[in-house]
């Protein structure tokens, strides 16, 4: 590494609005955390928050704070502060379940709200339990289940499709779709939109408002850094609340849980979408995440994550490394990560977290490298780089040593 | 209370077998907690399980735990342990999203094994998310609810019944099913089984293999002490393992996750029946309680829920309190708890909380006390008796300093 990329690793870390910040996270000190994508790092606040939730609000208030704690609310007054990181107002947005179930709920609505229409429209390698949950859907008999690659998804919305389904930004490459233009499109066809957010939010802004789009949902644990297997959140535009309906009629969406009847009635509003008992435990990781990511806020988040891509693609061109990127070249039309494609991407993988750099990989050929701006110095991204090539000159890859193992996205 | 009550409390107290055990659970020094059928008591060892789980497996492991911590088994896992619990074989049960989402599970794969039948059945006042939960299926066409009142269940057990869906121990009466009988009647008509044991569990032994149950579902949150909102568990007999397919079909439910394809494959157990990404800080909780009703034992268990419930009864026939007592009389034929009907119940409630008997009140007129006989004494039953006599004696629930508030089952 020269010099002069040296010395400007040192300027841009010195310079950076959000430097404070990475203060406000806890991470191991021997390695480059570049897997924030797929589990966020743990914010400093989040063990006092989880040890006040234990042995103070459950193990002195007991069965009291679900009142005096506030329990009852959490999972809307978590959306509500989700709300304002994609473009929604809080009342549209609640804090339940996970992706997945969410978006069985979501797309289970939006077929019951087009009736004589039965595809649910999405892309193929979109992340699979988008995909898998449409075919559960389609086990009921109450879907059809359309797959078009992107360029030829405007051509699929055709008078058949309840539903349009797709993720933000893309779980393998980072590609971002155009929500506007994807959303006006499905509602020229008569179809609803519902946008996966679990690779945007917390790591740049998202505008469903703006996009007049209809449903959303998105994970807890990524840039929003909620803990492993947080509660997920789901977005309900207003103006479908009235019409809303979903079959995951639990008694915590009940319009009066406390009467116990017999009879279900949904609430009135985005409520309506819990469903059993709300986990209070993940819900409490998931309000100090997301407190931190709002108060860091989306816009510098994003403006440093297309910085750090930016500066990690300028660091490999100076170690004179030439691997095919995967994702977009232009950093406005990715996500927070960068994506590379290499027959041996799974041992490079490994033998970069051998030496503190990791990353992740994914099937078949992906070397994923995730930029949480919130956290990461310019400094990560000369590191990893610089390790990069270290792996890529020695050929470590082919050591025997490195065995097969999974993570979660 | 006379002197030989008092001197029978200390001796019940000094040869309690459990009585040691009380000590492994943090509780508010000045309250006598008989809600702990709603929410369980925070065991001791709780915190430090989960300052590890946050601070080493999430802080410095990141996404390496899903690996080294044992994440990705940490359902089957915790569900094995509960297994024996309720008489099943470990990897018949699996812990995992709320007991609402995994009756729709089960009510669902029921219907899908009995073609041309869409009944379910069920009883009028059974808990509310499972009588929803059947209505969020009818919503999809796919079910038909049929409510009879216990006495008239076999009789509507005909050639419609796809499933019958009972709660074990009624949440507000306690009142108990013989699960064997009940579950030989819907057989020999046909039909399956889908038992929720939320008040069972942990409580009081259940034989779900001697009764050929076919399906279970139960709450972390109650008897096992597994925290606020705590994950739920699924019960599926090994022989329907084979025909096993529900609707949640999500990503980590699959037979191979991590390859990432696009169509889904169910996994070949109990896993299948996993959705979304693990809730692991929910986990971890649920674990240290499973464990630890685990091994105070269930028959021990058991034996002192009677004799604590008799023992109050008793103290309460000392006092000359005379209430309608709708639970069933006899100690076998109820869960852990007693159920009282007054017209005031709800304010006579609100007195004993004032008076730090912590019970809870059920709509219209249930005044509910739990007895979780993990650490609950017999001192704490005479306790309780007495501020009763106090709050029925002076008439306490006509303050006017008593707001209505709500708990949570």
């Amino acid at each position: 590494m020269s010099e002069a990329i040296i010395a400007q690793t040192r300027e841009l870390d010195a310079a950076d609005p959000l430097g404070q910040f990475r203060g406000e996270f806890i991470l191991p000190g021997d390695i480059v955390y570049l897997d924030g994508n797929s589990l966020g790092a743990l914010p400093r606040r989040t063990p006092e928050a989880m040890r006040r939730a234990v042995e103070e609000e459950w193990g002195q208030g007991l069965i009291r704070s679900w009142n005096e704690a506030g329990w009852f609310e959490m999972g809307a007054r978590v959306g509500g502060k989700i709300a304002p990181l994609i473009g929604a107002h809080p009342h549209e947005v609640i804090a339940c379940d996970s992706t997945s179930v969410n978006l069985f709920k979501l797309i289970a609505a939006g077929l019951q709200m087009r009736p004589g229409r039965n595809v649910v429209l999405s892309e193929p390698g979109n992340f699979p339990t988008d995909l898998y949950m449409i075919e559960g859907l389609e086990r009921q008999g109450l879907a059809s289940r359309r797959l078009a690659e992107r360029e030829k998804l405007a051509k699929a919305l055709d008078e058949d499709v309840a539903v349009l389904m797709l993720t933000h930004a893309h779980y393998k490459t980072g590609e971002l779709f155009d929500m506007k233009a994807l959303t006006e499109a499905a509602h020229r066809a008569g179809a609803l939109v519902l946008w996966d957010l679990s690779h945007s939010t917390g790591a740049l802004p998202v505008d469903l408002a703006g996009a007049k789009a209809d449903f959303a949902v998105g994970c807890g644990y990524k840039y929003l850094c909620g803990g492993p297997g947080a509660p997920a959140f789901a977005y309900v535009a207003e103006r479908h609340h009235a019409a809303l309906a979903q079959p995951l009629t639990g008694w915590f969406g009940h319009a009066r849980p406390f009467v116990f009847s017999d009879d279900y009635e949904g609430a009135p509003g985005i409520e309506q979408l819990q469903c059993g008992t709300s986990p209070i435990l993940g819900l409490t990781a998931l309000e100090v995440g997301v407190d931190l990511i709002a108060e860091i806020g989306v816009r510098r988040l994003h403006t440093k994550s297309q910085a750090l891509s930016e500066f990690f693609l300028q660091c490999l061109a100076e170690l004179g490394i030439d691997l095919e990127l995967v994702s977009p070249a232009a950093s406005h039309a990715r996500g927070s990560q960068l994506s590379f494609r290499h027959d041996e991407a799974y041992s490079i993988c490994q033998a970069l977290i051998a030496r503190g750099v990791i990353g992740d990989f994914r099937d078949p050929d992906i070397l994923r490298l995730g930029f949480a701006p919130a956290y990461l110095r310019f400094e990560d991204m000369a590191t990893a780089a610089m390790q990069l090539a270290q792996v890529l000159a020695q050929e470590e890859w082919r050591s025997e040593d490195i065995g097969r193992r999974a993570t979660v996205t």
